[in-house]
């Protein structure tokens, strides 16, 4: 008899580009996101959550800079018996749904509308270390409001923001610039017209740049080009000497103070309209922020800061962190940029026709939980549950019952659930889940009416450093009447400093 | 010359069978998620979050009780030069995802493995009033523990997590059964073996039916079939009258006392081997749960419990809530199933061939939420922000700084970001933003020092209500001197009872 054929087993594999996230992993991002969110409820923001997927007709041109359709999203069409069901996708940021929403239900929602949402997006990109297909968003904007006010208001919330999940205070600075105030130093250096589009691209991308290749280097991208260290060679904007120097007059025209580098951009635009317009914008906001509270030590006009995305319109901030981390090859570098944004003015246009204003930031909830982690602000691990141990399999029910009196305390507990049989093997388990104490009551015990309580926190501790003598003098496990269960486990968590 | 072509401007709609959520519907949830959490990780749960696409070879045969491969879910083929890519998918629940992630990670997890996840899953079906594509589940699950008394600390757990999202005791309850009795039942009625897998499927779909059909109902679908209200005629499993009689006994077999359940129990499936095992372990989870408190004001053993899917080899469990609503109709009817789940066994080995225990439940937070708005325990509103209004668009940094106070003091405003020209309308935004509370300051107030703050919770009551003497007594306005901002605002948010 020929042997039945077998079906081979799946690959139990994460698809590519995508992964697991464990315990404090997901807890930690969880309160994070809520600390945030505590925020925005704050400075009148509401909740929005739309789903994951929408029509590819909705979420229009996909991501900037991307042309061909449908790429970078991932993308299907629905069964339709005719084969014309609606192309569908999962969404790719928070902004374009927000602008279906408001399209959508604009004659239900306040005018001015601000929204908060936080959320997984989805990249049809390739994978790459430390690049997932699958991450987090964490936007807020406002839509409907023209005034500055608003772009004001959102960087005022973005240090509150930093400041509520743990970044001190001089640790970060929220950058502000105005791309008004960039467009008329285009002007002045005779870059304005359709036909310097591609030029202008080359500017804003070489800005853009300066963290990476300092002064020098976009001063080569504005001139004839780059050679970088590969020795590859990068077209430049083809910009004369006089041109370049405005440019590159602007990227430097930070002073001590935001009144000096407003004198300053003053200069730099003289002549353009839409750059001294620019320029009012900056000194407004940077009035609304100082009348708040919120001065240079938290927010800052900083004329570099460009955002590498063609759609904004005016006012554009960026978070960054001023704190030097060790990177992967243990050099030093100054951690970056963990939020940003701007205002963009055509986003319902696409649905709608009428042009509405708008402004939002998005906060990049990852790196600020690497930036916890570098800065030793934030365990990579967490206190397990206190583990009750089986020493007598059929009383199953004592132990049931132990653990219920410590949840019931507010403790986090477990019975051991594996098999019994193998004392070792529990408090190896014990070990593994990070336990901080094991509770063991054998039939001995249970007669004498005690349990032992092992503090495995300090009994590691012991292991690694104790001398004999100190074995003897600190016992870490402990004898008590079983009615003082909870208070003793009580007493050993607040020892090592665990709250409940 | 011809006029340009318009592209026709994209519909703004959500997909058919998505919907959008707003305000308290996303933050009542995010509480109630957070809750559950809460008790799940104090029971030793580890949180887990795997990402909303899976491989289709990961995810496997898809839905219960569905036969065509991807029907039922959302797949995709991955890009790839020879349109060999990949197929992906959106996962439908979360229980393959722990599948998948168990078999990859099984070496760094402990065993066993108590692990918790909540978030949106995706089902390609066709959606129906209140019926969605995209919707949340909450799952616990343990993987490796062969022992009831892990079925036992689910249910406990489950009971524990009702209450903290405010379902009170009394108004819900948690019904055990035990596949293993049902199957001794059946196997006591003579409907064991290979050939009669039929029957044993529409016995089991038939006392699943019980809730809407009552016992008349069930009782004809064990014989020669039943025809429903519209004529309609569903076969039955074709039992004779005595096989009947032992399915129906069972269905009845409940007590006044789980001991009593027990005793009954035990005289139906006498001599099968695998009915009295189950009743065994009926017994245990029992007497495991009176042990840490959990009597039958909780957690009851139900015989007439089955769970409609086919998988569970065990404990099925179920919470009820047993308050009665008001349908969409206006009738009285029971709320209902909240949360289900059970013991099953085949979680891993498709992907390793070993053959895993596992238990675990699935709490419906949607169902949850609308019993607790059916209830009155929920609003569907929450209070807006204090609104600050802009009487003079050049003292905008007067208004920034007042909303910056109220903000520090941890209370929730805004400024007017709208145009301020129609102060008719600053008021009409406050209304539909639910404000309690509005700020006032004109040039007078600013020369004397004062402001206006307008108690609009009060006025809207004395709108609908008061008489003229009435409303010269009781002013819902107030000037109060600038200083006194916070704490008049403070008063205001109290003497309404509404939280900051």
């Amino acid at each position: 008899m020929a042997k039945p054929k077998k079906t081979p087993r799946p690959k139990a594999l994460a698809p590519k580009g995508f992964r697991d996230y464990f315990g404090v992993e997901v807890t930690q991002r969880a309160e994070m996101l809520n600390a945030i969110a505590g925020v925005y409820h704050r400075y009148g923001f509401d909740a929005l959550e739309s789903s994951g997927v929408e029509t590819v007709e909705a979420l229009g041109k996909f991501l900037p800079d991307v042309d061909r359709p449908n790429e970078g999203v991932f993308a299907w069409q629905e069964d339709d018996e005719g084969g014309k069901g609606d192309w569908l996708a999962l969404r790719y940021d928070l902004t374009a749904p927000l602008a279906r929403v408001y399209a959508q239900h604009r004659n239900d929602l306040p005018t001015p509308y601000r929204r908060y949402a936080m959320g997984p997006v989805w990249r049809n990109e390739k994978p790459g270390p430390g690049r997932f297909r699958q991450f987090y968003q964490c936007d807020a904007d406002t839509v409907g409001a023209p005034s500055v006010a608003a772009d004001a208001e959102i960087c005022a919330m973005l240090a509150d923001c930093l400041e509520a999940v743990g970044i001190e205070r001089g640790d970060y600075v929220v950058r502000v610039n105005n791309r008004k105030v960039l467009n008329g130093v285009m002007e002045v250096a005779g870059l304005a017209g359709d036909d310097k589009e591609t030029a202008r691209g080359i500017v804003l991308r070489a800005i853009d740049k300066l963290d990476r290749l300092g002064f020098d280097g976009v001063r080569a991208l504005l001139g004839e080009g780059r050679k970088d260290d590969s020795g590859d060679f990068t077209d430049g904007a083809g910009l004369a000497d006089a041109q370049a120097d405005v440019v590159m007059g602007f990227m430097q025209a930070k002073r001590a103070s935001g009144a000096e580098t407003v004198v300053r951009l003053r200069e730099l635009v003289s002549g353009s309209t839409i750059g001294e317009q620019g320029v009012d914008e900056l000194e407004l906001i940077e009035g609304l922020l100082a009348a708040g509270g919120y001065g240079p030590d938290r927010i800052e006009i900083d004329p570099s800061v460009v955002r590498g995305l063609g759609y904004y319109t005016g006012p554009v901030f960026e978070a960054e962190l001023t704190f030097e981390i060790f990177d992967e090859k243990g050099r030093k570098r100054q951690f970056g940029s963990v939020a940003g944004g701007g205002r963009y003015d055509d986003l319902v246009k696409r649905f709608t026709g009428q042009e509405v204003p708008a402004t939002g930031v998005s906060i990049g909830v990852d790196r600020l939980l690497a930036a916890l982690h570098a800065k030793g602000r934030m365990s990579a691990t967490e206190a397990g549950p206190v583990v009750v141990t089986v020493m007598d399999r059929d009383r199953m029910a004592d132990y049931q019952a132990m653990v219920a009196e410590l949840r019931q305390a507010g403790i986090r507990a477990e019975v051991y659930l594996g098999n019994p049989k193998n004392f070792g093997n529990q408090l190896k388990y014990a070990d593994r889940r990070g336990s901080p104490a094991a509770v063991i009551e054998g039939g001995d015990e249970k007669e004498r009416g005690v349990i032992q309580i092992k503090d495995l926190i300090l009994g590691a501790q012991m292991a690694e450093n104790a001398t004999l003598e100190e074995w003897k003098d600190r016992p870490s496990q402990f004898e008590v009447p079983r009615n003082e269960l909870v208070s003793k486990v009580s007493e050993i968590l607040s020892l090592h400093g665990l709250e409940k």
